[in-house]
């Protein structure tokens, strides 16, 4: 990388013409928001990729004087980002959306989600809802997902399928569920289906234990072996609720965050989603751990379980990135353009200061935060030289989004996800000029309703 | 009206072939969210305008049995539904959208909007500015909007120009404004701008003093007599933030409603914006009053404003509508869009309540609430025969749309402004299959970008 910077630096100086490398795939755009290490916002920037990799990132004119490339997309208003990351997501459940709202948490998952799982999720549902899902992140600038849900390894197919890039975690639960009927069972399925994938360039198999409350304690220990065993991210609902803590407090007679600590399930990559009722000490165990902590405005707010600590947790220097949740009923899309506005005002309202978690900072828990937040900022959340080529064009070009103005305010507080208009994953054109080249969008919601039509008769 | 239904209850229950009328429009869709007394919600069903006004609902067979129309939309995978209406805004500020963020609200209004203002605000500004806004509200499903801005006879001009329904407050301010010096002029200046609007079927001119305290209980008192000659509201923004109670407390030993209330202010159409500090004794002075209030979540949170008490507002039966607010900081943009899924969150999470804010109620406070806060409830905000033809066709036609549930979940939690494909105002379509028929959109977005140029360089 540094050959390539010093070259660019050379021809640009002495003007000379160096023969063009070959790139697979130019991207250029008016503005482009690197989010490197002086978070450079480059004018007429471009980004060349060979291999699935950013091999240089500059002024548009060097980068074309650099490289020639068969594959081109130049958009000379857009924003050219890093792709997003949506760090916590059950991809899945966008075919329940909308199935119960505006319900308390308990009447929602016993009297709808449950049943409506119990009845129907199989491993087709699986693998329809999540091309759906991933449709919709996708058109919307999601080029990375973290998951938990049933039949991961269906989900990890689907996802790979459709160029996606995905940290999918095969939920363990203490409980019967729909793809396996105990923890130990669904242990050894989560092995099979690690070993299935832990080469893939798009997928990050994962181990995900529901949470404290849904699983003992040898099932989230052997959780954490596993996971450790493979090197792979540990991803778990931590402190959502009020109530979790309450009961954690009696049962445990400490924080679901201490009580995973004391059983050191926090010893590796782990993902914590929610935390919105951390304290400080809860925090510091997370800092301790290097533990990736997903903030998920909308979710919190429509269940109602409150607002997380984003700005104690920035203050810390945690990792922190941004999640939708799922999208039945605790969202109910799946748009991280949503959850950054969202994320940005929620912050300023509780702590009563606008000046709160600014645009610049919301943008960077949507990207490299998300990035940190599951352990993968060498790879992915920036645009760099030598991280995977994801990238996302984002179109300045509607009454929303004019006049022009700082591009961090513009992605966070303007622009939204139906302004994305193309998506790179890994190298590969995903989604070009608004429309997705690996789904196809028209079966892909055929499919979908006829699934519901289903699971609505099966509550009937 | 009632001769339509009983020859439509007619001709369905015969069979009858009867002679079809001629109707100016007819829009169908999939399904018809109605907002009438009985909230119904018509599968396949249509609507007629004739003359501007609504004359027929009821499911699509039917309405083309009676009708006939030479213009049709017809969108039969979308849900029709009322117009929306923004109940608070500054529409040419959308040409400093975004020009000062994260900062308070004094740094923000003195060091950035105060100046920007000073130096840029003329007639061509503000015509260009509400092109700008009007294009985004329509395209967004906003139909009628309340304003508060400088040179409004123009912003009426341009809004009638592009079809748009106005209710269109000229600013009242104790300080030299960029249009006129003092109180006085500009009171006399509104009279003549109410005389030359005051018959029009789109513009309803209004009286608009900025706030209690930035105006003398004189010009309020004054602002109100004008109001009340002419029947037209009087809008004002009314406990925005704590320090407005707390100089209210201070100066007058009261707050801000009951001060305007000690003055006589409030005898006639009102509209209060904000109302985030307001208390319960504020809230029975706007029952008894019969004043419209405007929730305006985006701006309240992103300025740290507070949270307004909308529940106990509907509680009370008030008159409660939404509003974007203006795009200059406070927002950043006008989608009611995004202040519906705002609201609901905001309400459910402050409440600690999933259950607080139900979609539909908020679905009611962007359509017949806000009319009924403008007091414009018998011409706007359902679709009902007699009322007029202002309505708006939303697609549910994509991956973060489907599958399609709850027409009111899906308006409130999942759709977008984006998805917004048809928009009807006085019975003339405004846009069309996503395009602006009464606006050159790329001209539009030129003009913003020149003169947001000039503003740039003229704070530095």
């Amino acid at each position: 990388m540094r050959l390539i910077s010093i070259s660019l630096f050379l021809c640009a100086a002495l003007g000379a013409a160096l023969d063009a490398a070959t790139a697979d795939l130019i991207v250029s755009a008016g503005k482009v928001v690197t989010m490197d290490g002086q978070r450079r916002v480059i004018e007429n920037g471009a980004v060349a990729v060979v291999k699935g990799r950013i091999v240089a990132v500059g002024p548009k004119a060097e980068i074309d004087r650099a490289y020639t490339a068969a594959r081109r997309i130049d958009r000379p208003t857009a924003i050219l980002t890093p792709g997003l990351v949506n760090a916590h997501a059950h991809a899945p459940m966008a075919l329940l959306r909308g199935i119960a709202d505006d319900r308390d948490l308990d009447d929602w998952l016993r009297n709808f989600i449950f049943p409506a799982e119990a009845k129907n999720v199989n491993e087709e549902f699986v693998r329809v809802g999540t091309r759906l899902a991933v449709l919709e992140m996708m058109q919307g600038g999601i080029t990375t997902y973290a998951d938990m849900y049933y039949y991961e390894h269906a989900i990890a197919d689907e996802t790979r399928k459709a160029g996606m890039r995905g940290v999918l975690g095969q939920t363990i639960i203490g409980f019967p569920a729909p793809d396996y009927k105990t923890p130990k069972e669904a242990l050894a399925a989560t092995e099979r289906y690690i070993l299935a994938f832990k080469n893939d360039a798009l997928i990050t198999p994962s181990v995900a234990p529901h949470a404290i409350y849904t699983n003992s304690a040898e099932t989230l220990t052997a959780a954490r072996e596993l996971a450790n065993k493979y090197g792979v991210p540990y991803l778990i609902h931590v402190s959502e609720t009020k109530k979790e803590q309450v009961d954690a407090a009696a049962a445990h007679k400490m924080s679901p965050t201490q009580y995973l600590e004391s059983l050191g399930a926090l010893t590796g990559r782990t993902v914590m989603a929610h935390m919105v009722w951390a304290d400080a000490a809860d925090l510091a165990v997370s800092k301790k751990r290097e533990a990736g902590l997903v903030h998920c405005p909308s979710s919190n707010t429509k269940l109602a379980s409150g607002v997380a600590p984003v700005p104690a947790m920035l203050k810390e220097g945690l990792r922190v990135g941004l999640g939708t949740d799922g999208p039945a009923g605790s969202n109910n899309d799946e748009s991280l353009f949503e959850e950054m506005d969202l994320a940005a005002k929620l912050a300023k309202v509780t702590t009563m200061d606008p000046k709160t978690l600014p645009a610049q900072a919301v943008f960077e828990m949507a990207t490299l935060g998300g990035a940190r937040a599951l352990t993968m900022e060498k790879e992915i959340g920036s645009l760099e030289p030598g991280k995977r080529a994801d990238l996302i064009a984002v179109s300045t070009q509607s009454a929303h989004a004019q006049p022009a103005h700082d591009p961090y305010s513009m992605l966070v507080f303007a622009l939204k996800s139906s302004d994305v208009t193309d998506v790179v994953i890994e190298g590969r054109i995903t989604v070009e000029n608004r429309r997705a080249l690996t789904l196809n969008e028209a079966e892909v919601l055929r499919q979908a309703a006829a699934i519901r039509a289903k699971v609505d008769a099966s509550l009937k």
